[in-house]
Order: C-alpha cells, then structure tokens, then sequence
C-alpha cells in the first residue's frame, strides 16, 4: 500500500463517516513523546517519521504541520505522499487549528481518535471550532480498518528500581502527591504519562525505544492507588513490592471501565498529559479538575541522591565521548567512516561502560549538510562517509541505571573555512551566555532562551528549535514541565532542575552546528532583591577550540571555555590511560 | 465614615445577602486602569490610591493584593483601615482566587460587581472555585447603599481629531476590523475598553485624569456601528460627521439594553478588556467568542502619521526637561524647592509647549527615600524639601496633541555615594542593554525582559516591575496588547510599536533609581533566518553621566551613552537658546 493508497482509504473512510477533516496528532494514549510501534501513526499514514507533528486531512487538502527542525527532512519524506508541509511558525502549537477555522463550514465534522489527543488539544479545538458551529468528534480511528499488520502492544518486561537509585520510595512520593491532592481537595487523580508514572513508582520498563518506561496508568485516590499494566510484564517479586507499598495491580485495558465507575466527586488530570478518551471516560457526575500533574512537578526537581548518581553518569559519558573523539581523529583519514559505523562506534563506547541500558535517543551524527537537520538520523540511503574535512554534529546521550545524558558537540574532520568558524564561534558565544547565565528563582524558561539567544541574534543569526528541555533522571531524556525556549510556557526555574542548553546554527545544504551541555540550576546567593540562581554545568566532555575565532568572544567567554576544558580534564583523566590523557590534555589547552 | 466603618458596613452586607467573600477589583465597565473618580472603589474603601490592586474581604480577614510598586505605599495607606496587605509573587496575577480556593468552603459564595470584573477575572473564578462548589454571583454592588456622595460619571466634552493627525479615518479603520471580523466569522463586535474606542473614531475627551478619552462603548456588526455616549459631550458638528462616518450615536446607558436585542449569531468580546456584565448582558443564544479586540493590535501598531508626529512631541519634551532640569540645578541651593513645587514646575514648562493637553500621567518626583516608592505621588503630608545633596527621581511624561511622552531620569542633587553611583550605572546598563536589543520579527515582550534585566541580575539586583509598556499615540501612557515583563504574555513586537524600556533599582528607605526611554520597534535586516529588528530610541532628553561608574560599563554601553548624548544635544539645540545650549552641552559631553 503506497502512502497515496493510504491517504485515499482515510478519505473514503472520512465521507462514509460524515468527516469533513481528520487530524493525526504524533501521540499515543500517554500523549508520549516517542512512541511504540502501534502508535507510529504519522509514519504509518504519511512516511515521515520526525517526532513532532500533525497530519491534518481534509477532502482537497492533506498537511503535515511540523516545526523548523523538521522541514528539510519533511520535505524529503513527504514527496509524492499526497501530504504537503505546512511550517509551523512556533514550535508546538496547533496551528493548524486556526487553519481549519477559516477552512471548514457550519456543520462540519471534525474527527480525531480520543487515544492520540491530548485534552489540551480537545478544547483548543472546541474553543477555536465550536462558536463557529463545527461539530467535533473525539472518537474515531480511522486507521484501524486499513492498516492490517499494525502492531501489538509492546510487551517488555518492567522492573523496580531501588530507593538507594531513586532516592525516595514510591510510598513517599505518592504521599506527597496525596498531600498537593488534599491542599486542593482533590479526591482522584489519574497518571497517564508514563515517565511520571515511573517517577511515582520506581520502576522502569522497555516499552518504547530510548526511554526506560512502561505502559502504565496509575489511579491515586486519597486511601488507594491502583496500576494498570499487563501484569505479565513484572516478576512475581516487584508485584509483592508494589503490594506492600500499598499500590494495586490492575490489567492495563481496565483503566477505562474502572475510571468509569469512580466515585469521587472530584478528580485531577492534567490536560496536556492525558487524551481525550481518557477524560471522556470520567463520569459524568466527577467534576474534572485540570492541572498539572503534581508529580511532574516533583519529578523535575532532582533530589541529592539523583543528582549525586547524575554526576556519575556525565564522567562516563565523557570518558565514551574522550574515546569515541580520538578514535573518529585517528580513523577519519582512512576514509571507510561513515555517519552509521560512527554513530555504531560511539554505542559500542558507551556500551562498555558501567550501568549502561540504552542510549536515550536516536544518534544524530550529521555530516556536513546531514548536520543542517537537527534532527537528522543516518539511514542506508543517506548515509554519508566522512572525509577528513567539513563539520561533523554529533549529538548523542546514553540511559544508564543511574542517569540520563543528552550532549552535542562540533568536530572539524580538516580544512575548515573561516565562516564555519565564525558561525561555531557564534553558537559556542551562546552557550556560554545560557551557561553563566544568573536570573532570580523562579524565572521562566522563556527568559533563559532570550539570554542565550541575545548575542546570536546581535549577529542576525537564529535557529528554530529551543535552547533547552528539561532532562529526566534515568528516564525520558525531554522531561517537563519546564523548558527554554520561545513559547510563553508559564512554568518557573527553581533550584535541582536539569536542563540542556543548546543554541545551534543551520546552514541549509551546508552544514550544521550545536553545542549543548547539561546543566543543574542552583541558588547562588540571596539578598534584598530575592534568591539568585546559577547554572553548574554537568557535562562532562571537551568543547573543540580548534574551530573558535578569539575576536568573536569578550574576555568572559573565553575564561569560560577555558575553565570548562581545564575542569573536563581534571574530571576525566582519572578514568583515562596515558594515551588518552596525553590526546585530552592537548585538545583542552587553553586558547 | 472611616475605613473600619466602611469595612463593617460592607460586611453587614455580605452577611445579609448570604456572602462569604467580597472582591473589588481595580476597575471600571471599560477595565480602564486610570478610573473616573465614580469607580474608585478600593480608595474610598480602603485609602489606598494606587493604581493597581485587588480588594478581598471575608468574615474574618479583609486584604488588599497588591504588586510590588506598591508594597510600601500600600503598607502606610492601609495602617489602621483593617486592610492588610498581601503581596503579589507576580504583578497582575490574580493570585487571591487561589487563596479563596483555600479559605472557602462548599457552597459558599463569592461575590462582585459585574461592572468591575473583567471577562477573564470571572471565568478564572469559575475555573478554580466551580469544582470546589463555592458559588459566583456576579452582580453584587455593595457599595451602593453605603458610599452616599459616590460621584456621577464624568460629563466631560469629547471632540473628534483629523486624519492629518491620525493618519487614517475612522471609516478606514472600521473596514479593517470588519475585514478581520470576517475573516474569522464574527458578526459582531462590542469595544469597551476606552482607549479601542478613542482610536477607532478618532475621538478624545477628558473623562479620566491624564488619559484624553471619553467614557462610551461602540458596537460594530457588518453593517452598522453604533456609539453608546453621553450626546452632550460632542458638538453639533462631531455629531454629524460621526453620522457621516456612517456612525450610529445611541445613548450611554442603552449599551446594556441593546446588546441584548442583538439579533447577530456570534459577537466578538475581549475577555481583558470587557466588564462581566456586558458578557452578561449578551442574549443566550449568541455565541460568544472571546479574543483580543482587533483594535487593540491595530492601534500599537503605529502608523507613519503617529510616528512622525511622535517624534515631534518628543522634541517638546525634551525641550520641557532640559528647562526643567537647568532651572532645577540653579534652585535647589535655595532649600526652597520641595517635591510639589517642582512637579508643578515642569508642568508649567510642558505647558508652555505647541499643542499641550495634559500631563499623562502622576508625575512621580521621589527625593531620596522616596524615589524608592515606584509610583510615589506627593502628598502635602510627604512633601519633601530638596536639599543639594541625594538622588532624585522624575518620571513624568505629556499629553500633546501629536503625541503622548513618558520619561524617567534620575540626578544627582550633590554628595553622591560611590553605591550610589554602582546602583545607577548597573541601571544604566540594563537600559543600554534594551535599547541595543536585536531580536527577530515577532520576539514576545517576556525575551526583551530578559535581555534588559541579564546584566542586572548578574550583579544580584532586580527590580519588582516590568521593563516596558506600550504607550499610546495622544491616548493612554499605558497600552497594550505588548508589555516588557516577565510574565507569559504572548504577544507579538512588530515594527511599528512604541514602548518604554525602564529597569530600575529601589533601596528601601534610601533611594530609587530608574531611567526610562520609549523606543520605536523597526525591521532592521533580513535574510535566511528570519526578519530581524531592533529600537530606535525616541525620547530626547540627556541621560545623567556624573553618576557613572564608567568601570562598570563595557566598550559597547559607553559608546550608546555617548552617542546618545550627543544626538540629543543636536534634536534639541535648534530650540534652546544659547544659555541652555551651553548648559546642555556641558551635560552631553562624552565620558
């Protein structure tokens, strides 16, 4: 079947069905950000595969809206599928909603399926929709009578992971969660996102690809917490756990029925982090109350425990990325690298290291013009083989059972030009700003992204992604609720938060640059004018100097850097042989 | 009747209409925030006088929110009334329906007058008080049968302004916002807020101190506009070229009464900028569909008319504040001078300017310890004599008839403290830094924030109000929809718009700083990353160098002062005579 064959059963579905426009979101019943295969819907019905998206199918027309990340590469994947991509101006919003305002008429049918939308999106639609008389519909999977191999859910087995790991047992924290619920006389809440699930409980799982979750809801009232999960995923032993730390176990297809027969009068979820199917099964007497999930809340904020094992997770990561650094040096010129036996070389690296699972996200090692789509992924038709010249973008990160790592860095492979300089030094100058970066408790993620973008922009340079999410503790390596970038996301800064700050710069058919570090925000001083917060930088690995132009950067910048490399190094060489050492030692001189 | 007996006596009527908590907001039916003196109604309640704040009022506790330019002054106004002051985390949050949340019981009752509480202010009522069934009741005026000598409205004459000074007719603007009426299907439009209404007929008045607007409401469908007015304010012949401008005039008070007749399907409101009581008002079959004014995003927008007679206005200003600040430094050796006298001085230099209407808004001279207080307002009881020694602060600004001003400077009366000097040239910097922002074609108010206040709070200061606000072309000093703050609003700056950039610095009980210019937004570059734009600083007017501390400033900072200086030395000196240009151009020379 050919994306257009697709594209066709959807619309003859779409006029059986009374449906004027049917909207794909890239979501599952978890409003997950990576997906298991049975949720691969856009991919399923359009071919691309970014992780960001919507599709959006009208009788003449059929759109992806994606953002800037995306739009080389939706382009790409898109041609002949009968989609065409619409540019999301910002990141994230459904501006396709509006789109379908000023398109549809009186009477018209909106449809989605209730597992795939957040109740955010729901009232979005209602809100924008419903006063011009568009009728909306939130329980239609069209996709179920034409594709026939979908696949199952996934069935990976899931484990608890232990407090001396976490650092706070699930008791605790769902007592806390219990003390938020009480404060607002909340007397239900549903967990639908499975990293917060995994939080609440410790315990982890293989479900989906780079991130150590499981399917999973959890039901939390004020005397009683139940887990909806295939049963068969746990040992006999976690299920004793789980019962003696007062959590029930129910089959993961019951959440529905049994949320239908709640009896409390009110109940919490979070519309951003629970679909509509969800909400929809509520009864109709349970006032929904929409929030936040306390725990994602709790979740971003890492205890001493987490961060202390976080630490030790950034060494080694450093030490694979020392390894891997010298070897693509040493290979480079032999000219049988490409961007998949590196981004294999660099596993194998990681691999090797103590408490490492998985890596936490799909290796982006962009070659040249490869590095202009951030979020580029090597395939056997793309694949290109290094020579040793031009950029190379290597942005990689590692799931070890005690720590989440996501790091970018620019290498030159030889024979770099002074505007790749120019434009390295520029995105390195921004990194800096957001690392030394001093703002008061609380400040949004919103003025981060500004203090890091100020001086890129100063030089009318720009790149159309974020400056940095939040990053989970042995868990889903984009972690809300915070984040820095553009969007006017109202949620604060406080002391124990991990961050990314990644400014880049993308030269479409050229090349690409990113240079993104970890960071942990932290009160620095208090005075008058309130509590003032940092940033220590966690990561663990040394930034190139070789590609900088010194007259770009203030003093500042460049005692920074030079900081940086001289602490990777300290941090490192314990963990290094001579070999390496002497490779470290030259590249983290000072400039 | 003092405030205690205004207290008990609103409380007797809570408790006889079955209320368990009372909330009078800072309003009137427009959301205007300068009030005609009928609707200052937490004044009369409370004594306190500033311009922002929320009066909350139970059984057992009676407090007024409020932000922090208000916290000492508030402090003072309330000592003895049974008012307490609680403070705002974030300015213009209304962070005591969360507090309500707490404190109320099921089935209590909150309670306000319609005509005072935004659109917005009663569905977040509803949205975190309805799950927890405490109930709402919209339209309780309790102030009526206790305030006895409450004033009339306003019968202050109104007149209508030319397209020379406008730019465009009021015909052209009522096209444009049925164009984007129609664009998003709305039949109807109702515009409350004062100043939309100036702006879109062209017309002025005197109704509110310091704003030249006249109260009235304008109903706009596809095929009519009618005008809710007091007839007695507009001559004859404004009368009939409202007429001719195909302009329906109806009575003031018929707004109510007609709004619900209203025959059309769905009608446009603004939630911020209309009262409850209008959207109560409207027919229970009409749709309404709650969005910004379009007027509202027109009118900051200024067009090249406004601009240029801006410009103009900001000469005369700086005329005004050179005389001013010249003739203070002569005068204050007399110990004559006191905070009112100069006030009214540098009114009397305004006034002697082509086209004065106004001043537009308090002006706020704050010797020493006052200058700490943001919006401080002599009194005769504060009245400060000025010495030659110690800072002062003036913020102070203008209503002409080709433009409204607004400017803050601060100067040295004699015997400065290198602190002194510390604090004001980290402000400095801050406003340097505003003022040289680049930043892409649509970057939100909340990113400017940041990038004013980054150098700030790198030396662990931080003001307690936003960075800048939009300012009206002869209308209101204040004007949205854009504001440079901290908060999440997700507004747009284009080219085009006109705002302050003023950080400041107040050390309670010694000293106030604040330094404040208005800029115009203009596209500066484009090219593959998007449209870049940056400030034209627009206020004419020498900024203070003998409280520099040039080691605190980079190259950058000492060159915009500099240059800045001296390009006001050359707006201004055409229109001085020799003794004030010789006096300026001692105070424009370059550091």
């Amino acid at each position: 079947m050919t994306y257009k064959e697709r594209l066709t059963s959807i619309r003859t579905e779409m006029r059986q069905r009374g449906i004027a426009a049917y909207i794909i979101p890239s979501s599952d019943p978890h409003i997950s950000e990576y997906l298991p295969e049975r949720f691969k819907c856009i991919a399923w019905t359009s071919g691309f595969t970014g992780s960001a998206g919507t599709l959006v199918i009208t009788e003449d027309f059929a759109g992806l809206w994606t953002d800037a990340r995306y739009f080389v590469q939706a382009t790409e994947q898109l041609a002949g599928t009968g989609f065409e991509l619409v540019k999301l101006q910002v990141q994230g919003k459904p501006e396709y909603v509006t789109w379908l305002a000023g398109k549809l008429n009186e009477d018209d049918c909106v449809a989605f399926d209730g597992n795939l939308a957040s109740v955010g999106l729901a009232h979005s639609l209602e809100q924008e929709l419903h006063p011009l008389g568009i009728r909306i519909q939130g329980d239609a999977d069209l996709l179920e009578p034409i594709w026939l191999d979908r696949p199952e859910l996934p069935k990976q087995p899931a484990y608890l992971i232990d407090t001396a790991t976490t650092g706070k047992s699930a008791e605790d924290k769902i007592a806390e969660i219990r003390g938020m619920m009480k404060e607002k006389k909340r007397q239900a809440h549903l967990i639908s996102s499975l990293d917060d699930l995994a939080w609440v409980l410790n315990i982890r799982g293989a479900d989906v690809n780079c991130n150590p979750v499981v399917l999973g809801f959890l039901l939390i009232t004020l005397d009683d917490a139940v887990l909806f999960i295939d049963r068969a995923k746990l040992s006999e032993s976690d299920l004793q756990e789980l019962g003696h730390s007062g959590i029930k176990v129910d089959d993961y297809h019951q959440v529905y029925e049994k949320l239908g027969q709640l009896k409390s009068k009110n109940i919490l979820l979070d519309p951003k982090r629970t679909c509509f199917a969800i909400y929809d099964a509520v009864p109709y007497d349970t006032e929904v109350h929409e929030d936040m999930n306390p725990s994602t809340w709790l979740k971003a904020i890492k205890n001493p425990t987490e961060i202390s094992h976080m630490r030790n997770a950034m060494i080694k990561d450093g030490v694979a990325l020392t390894k891997f650094f010298k070897w693509l040096e040493e290979q480079v010129g032999t000219g049988t690298l490409t961007e998949l036996s590196i981004t294999e070389k660099l596993q194998e690296f990681r691999s090797q290291l103590d408490g490492f699972v998985d890596i936490s996200f799909d290796t982006i090692a962009g070659y040249r013009e490869h590095g202009a789509l951030p979020h580029y992924k090597a395939t056997e038709q793309s694949n290109a083989t290094l020579e040793p010249s031009g950029l190379l973008l290597v942005d990689s990160g590692g799931q070890y059972n005690d720590g989440t790592t996501d790091i970018t860095r620019v290498v030159s492979l030889g024979n770099i030009t002074p505007a790749e300089c120019d434009d390295y030094t520029v995105v390195l100058k921004g990194t800096i700003e957001g690392s030394l970066a001093v703002f008061p408790k609380g400040t949004r993620g919103y003025q981060i992204d500004a203090i890091t973008r100020q001086s890129i922009w100063e030089t009318y340079r720009d790149y159309g992604h974020g400056t940095g999410h939040g990053v989970g503790f042995f868990l889903n390596v984009h972690e809300g609720p915070h984040v820095f970038n553009k969007s006017a996301t109202d949620v604060p800064v406080v002391d124990g938060m991990i961050s990314s700050i990644e400014p880049g710069l993308y030269r479409e058919g050229q090349y690409g640059i990113r240079i993104e570090n970890l960071v942990l925000s932290k009160i620095v001083h208090a005075n008058e004018f309130g509590e003032f917060m940092d940033f220590e930088t966690l990561t663990v690995c040394y930034i190139a100097t070789d590609l900088v132009n010194r007259s770009l950067l203030d003093k500042r910048h460049i005692d920074w850097l030079n900081n940086y490399n001289k602490w990777v190094f300290e941090q490192l060489s314990p963990f290094l042989d001579a070999e390496h050492n002497a490779w470290l030692e030259e590249k983290t001189k000072p400039i």
